[in-house]
This record gives C-alpha cells, structure tokens and sequence, in this order.
C-alpha cells in the first residue's frame, strides 16, 4: 500500500458555509472552484482531471452527474470529471481519489471539489434523504433517523464510560467558539453548556445544539504530484497518509455502538503511513456531526484514551489552547455541515493552518494536521495526515 | 498521461438483467459480486478495495453510501469502498477509478462493480431520476426528457447526412438478434424493422423499439496489477487504455447536436495509449441507449465515416459476421440498461469475448476489444480497450 508518488494540496476556495437562497447549485460550484484556482495559482488549462464529492444531489437538486457538471460550471471541458459518494464523507473520498489519480501517474494537477445544496427541499425530505446514509431498509423505513443512531450511540457511551450530557455539550461550546473565528462559518456566536442543555430534545439524550445543521456550501482544492508542486508553489502541503476503512451500513450490525472501527482503522493506518503517532498531530478536523461524534473521533484517533473524550473535553485538552486543538474552523456544528463539501472544507483548514494563514483561528506553529471525515453512522471513515512541504 | 503501471481483468461476474421482482437492491450486488469473485479464484480477503458505479440509487430506492453498502453485502469490511457517480457511465467511470487506484500502487487487487435497480418506482419518477443525467433545470424541468434529447441528435443527423429511421431500426434489430444469444439478457426475441417501424412514437423521430429499457442489474469485475495477474490468472485480460472526456452538460450547449465530441475525443486518446487504430479493434459494446447513440458512436470511434453510420449499420458491417461486430452482447437496447450496471457489464463482455468464453454470441478470434459507455446525452464519455494478456 505505497503509493508510486507522493502529493500535495497547492489550493484551496470554499463558498460561505450556510443557506444560501441567493445562489442556486451550480453557483455556488463555481464560487468555490474559481477560488481553489485562484488561490492555487495554476491556470484552468493546467488542470487536468476533476473529482467531485457530493451526497445526494439526486434527492435535495433533482440533479445527478455532477462530474460532468462541475467541469462545465468551471470551463474545464473536454478533461475527465467524476462524481464520488460516501455519505457524509463524499468530500473525503473525492479527496482520496484525486490523490490515487495523480499518484497513478495518469495526472500531474487535477481538481478536487465537495458540494451540497440541502435547503432546496423540506426538512423532512432533507432527513429522507440523509437516511439514505445509513440502511434504510432496517433504519429510516423502521423509524431510526440519523439524530436517532447518533442518539444511541451517545447512550451506549454514557452507559459504558459515564459519559454526561454536559461532556457532550462541551463539544457544541467549543466549536461554536471556534466557528466565531471562521469568516465562512454557518454560526458566528458564541453558546454556552447551559444553552446546549436548554436547547431541546431532538432524541434523549441529543438536543438541539448537540446537531450539525442543514448547510448549503461548497469547497475545492488543487492537488498536484509533490515534484510539480515543489515546482510552482510556496504554500505547498503534503498529504503524508491518505487512508479510508468501512464498517457495516446498519448500525445494529456493528461490534460495538460505543466505537466506531472504521475510524480506528483508517487512524491506525494513516498514522503507520506517515510515520507518526497520535501525540504528533497539532491539530485535527473531526466530523462531528453530533457532538457525540466528537467525542467518539478523538477516541478512535488516539487523541485521548478509550472511554475517556467526554472529560478529555470537558478539561479543556481540544481547546484552542489545548493539548490537540480540534475542529479549530469550527467543525460541522459551528462551520456548518454541506454533506458532501465537508471532508474537502476539513482539508481546506489543514491546508490554511499548516501555512500559518488561518488568522484569529490560527494553531500555533502547527506541524502534522489531521482530516477525519465519517459516512452515515461511521460505516465509512476516511483520514488524511497533512505537514507543510 | 501514463499510468505508473499496468491492470488486467482476472474475473467477472452478473445478474441476468431485467425486471427483478424477487430480488433487492442489496440481493442483486452480492450475487454479482460473488460471481465476480468466484469467477476470478481470489478469495475475498485478497481484494483491497471496491469501486462501485451507480447513477441514482438515492430516487430510485432511497438509498445512498453505496460503496458502504457493497462492501457490507459482500463481506469486504473493513476495506475502503467508493461509490462513483456519472450518469449512465457510472459503470464505466468505477472501471476507470479502480483502474487507477490500482495504477496508483495503492493496491494490487480490487473489485468493481455497477448496480442500478430502476423498477421500484414508477415510469413517471424513473423518467426524472434519468433526467438528472441532463441539465434539469433547462432540460427536464422544460420538458426535454431523455427521448427526446436522443430524438433531437437523431433529426439534426437525419438532417444533415440523410439518416433514415429505417436505418435507425436496423440497430435495434442487429441488437435483438445478438440478445438472442446472451443468457443474462433482457430481451432474448428477435425483432424486425417493420416492428421498430410500427412500435409507435415515444419522441419522433425515435419510437418504443428504438429506445433502451428500464432495467434492474448488476456486475462486478476484478481488477489486478498486470504483474500480478500473471501471477495468478489464466484469463486475464489486459486493460491497454482507460479514457474518459466531457462536454457540456445541456445538449444545447454542444457544438452540434449531430456528433458526441467527448466520445470522439476519448477514443482517440484512447486509440493512442494503446497504439492501435479503429482498424485494429475485433469487437465493440457501444452505448446504444437510444439508436441513434449508436450510430454516432461507431461515427465518433471511427468505425466508419463521419456521416455514414446509418448506412453503414443498413450494409450489415456491425452485424456479427460483419467488418466490425458491434454488440456482441445485445447491446444495450438487447441486454438492457440498469444504468449504474451498464459500463461494468460492457466490460465484462470484453473479457468474456477475448477468452473465448462467449458462446454462441462469440466473434471470430478477437485481437482487441473497445467498449465505449456514455453519460446522459453525452456529458461523459468513458472509452477503454481489452487485449488478452
């Protein structure tokens, strides 16, 4: 599993992340790819192949064949455009792609793109089709919407470790702090435990505050092979480990509810690919969806010990100012959550971070960021090691 | 553009394609993916990752994170698995994607496979989730469905080379005939041109037996490194290049509606990598979802000239005893068109036909083989070439 060359992130451009009901589906693809172009410095004609990550355009657009769509909306006709679907993690896979396409050989610079449009439909059709995540024959169809697996697996892990509602609601505190930093960031302000636990059940012990939101937003990146990125860019980032594990869709088939293996095994791996263990990493983007999902991906990566992420947070350690900042863009609760930009967006922060340009949300001199990017209830988990070229 | 290292086809497998009442979603990918598996000699452990091409699960059974879903099914966790998405060339793009990943040294075997299972929801809601292989919003959404998008080419072609629908019914003809001769096919009955002529208007000039069906199918296809498959296979069948090109996405936006320029421009790329001419290709599966796709695609691939498909067809040169077999398989129009399912299935035949295996649909001591799989009215166009190892 070593890949025949190495590759770097040499640009990045994202859309504000919110509801966007100024900009319809193809803007906001334009938006975010003229910005990764621009940043990147490479011309249109440069590019050579594009990968899109997107969820479930189908469901919330009417709108399939992406990859041809982005290629159109950018003016990147006649090169190769391909659409890529994990769930919440499409974004991730699009990402893990482009990187296999130009360690293949095949391209020196491609493009790599994530985009969702999620408030064109009801929210109820908008949970219709986030159900599609997870199993919907024995899931959504029986009753169990997303909020309601993430919701059992909050109680499975307050069960096994002790861990509280006010631990959980930690992480909401955090990243809405964070997103305050975050000029593209859904929700600008600051919320408070209390907030958190006044906030409504959405499913015990989950409220309100403890959910991402329905985000319009898209995000893109120029890759290209290390030896061409040396060439032309000062701000390259090279990505050290690129790994992505599955677990079973249903939730009910998993080994656990308090674990999620898939992210262990791509952590492991990822960590082995680069060399480098857990205490290296200055900072990481972890997809919490729900603010369990936090506390659960700091688990798996090693960040804290088994059992132990709901104190880790609530003492301070993935603060700003902590051992590990996490989600310092805010995350998906506080930056917002485009299901299928995200996993780009997350390697958009690393790639800021890592060349000192994320202004008041800036890590201090980080040298090893993180990506970790989740589909449905972690049936898909995706993880990316970054480190300044 | 040259890939780090070359990829062969070790295996395949599918489902019969047609209306599959009795099976689901989830039934229909496992007995694909066994074959496929089985067929090969790996064993299950010995595959490293999944590719899986399906156009527009989310809308046609609620489901999306297909890739999750292959590998669960299949008892592939916890290897990566990747759904990819473009349109009615989702089979042909998973092939490309696999190819690469393997190209890229990441692995040494992997699986891909395509799936769409069309017949859950009505004729009226498969018609809009095929409409999101166009531009919906100025074109499905204005009432140019997919028929009569085709229908559009086919007048312009009609217009300017003289074209005639009885020349369009001899495709369709021809693909009956081989269907007859392929088990998994949906439509195993011959058909004449006065039955092509009388079946009534679905968008003139194209009527119902011009026209692909509606389809449930899937297929599944093992990749391994060239190195590798001589290792272990006897049937391998290299992959002497793996193209895919785009144009815009609306049919209104193209430089003419009577040539496929995306088609044109991956088969010459194509032509190139592997060193050959159209003169040297034994075989061809075309996309010949409506007839008239099928004529300009033996135009574009340079089976004959520019113009002349129509006739070319009525002379009986695409027949299987003629110059140049085109669908040995019953095509698209014979075999049926599960879309997702479609490029993995062209593949396949490929493979069968260069081993000899094709029984009584099998072309004359094949050299090389060309499949050629197209989305929408030809946004994407995927083209590979096979050539025995």
């Amino acid at each position: 599993m070593v890949f025949m060359r190495s590759v770097s992130i040499i640009g990045g451009g994202l859309t504000p992340f919110g509801e966007h009901w100024d900009k319809n589906f193809k803007e906001l693809i334009a938006e975010a790819g003229v910005n990764a172009i621009k940043d990147s410095g490479v011309e249109r004609k440069d590019i050579e192949a594009v990968y899109g990550g997107c969820m479930a355009s189908g469901r919330f657009v009417g709108q399939e064949h992406i990859g041809a769509l982005i290629a159109d909306q950018l003016g990147l006709n006649p090169i190769p455009s391909t659409r890529l679907e994990a769930a919440c993690a499409s974004g991730g896979v699009a990402l893990r792609t482009g990187i296999l396409a130009v360690a293949s050989g095949a391209y020196d610079i491609v493009a790599v793109g994530g985009i969702e449009k999620m408030t064109e439909v009801s929210t109820e059709d908008a949970g219709f089709a986030l159900g599609g995540a997870g199993d919907q024959e024995t899931e959504l169809f029986m009753g169990a919407s997303f909020p309601a697996l993430y919701a059992m697996m909050a109680r499975a892990h307050m069960e096994k470790y002790g861990t509280t509602e006010e631990q959980l609601a930690e992480v909401a505190v955090k990243n809405h702090k964070n997103a305050v930093n975050n000029p593209n960031a859904q929700f600008r302000r600051e919320i408070t435990v209390d907030d958190v636990m006044n906030s409504g059940y959405i499913t015990s012990p989950l409220k309100l505050l403890d959910c991402s939101p329905i985000t319009d937003g898209a995000a893109a990146i120029i890759l290209a092979s290390t030896e061409k990125a040396k060439e032309i860019s000062d701000t390259a980032v090279e990505i050290l480990a690129s790994t992505q594990a599955s677990d079973t869709l249903a939730l009910a088939q998993r080994r656990t509810l308090y674990e999620t293996d898939a992210a262990k095994i791509a952590g492991d791996q990822a960590y082995k690919k680069a060399g480098i263990t857990p205490k290296d990493i200055s900072f990481a983007e972890v997809h919490d969806c729900f603010t369990i999902a936090e506390i659960m991906a700091i688990e798996s990566l090693g960040f804290c010990k088994k059992g132990e992420g709901g104190k880790f947070t609530a003492d301070g350690n993935t603060q700003m100012s902590g051992e590990i900042p996490i989600n310092p863009s805010g995350g998906l609760k506080g930056k917002g959550h485009p299901v299928g930009a995200t996993g780009v967006a997350q390697a958009i922060e690393a790639y800021l971070q890592l060349n000192g340009k994320a202004e008041k949300r800036q890590v201090k001199n980080p040298e090893y960021g993180l990506t970790h990017n989740v589909g449905g209830s972690g049936a898909t988990a995706v993880v990316h090691i970054y480190k300044k070229l």
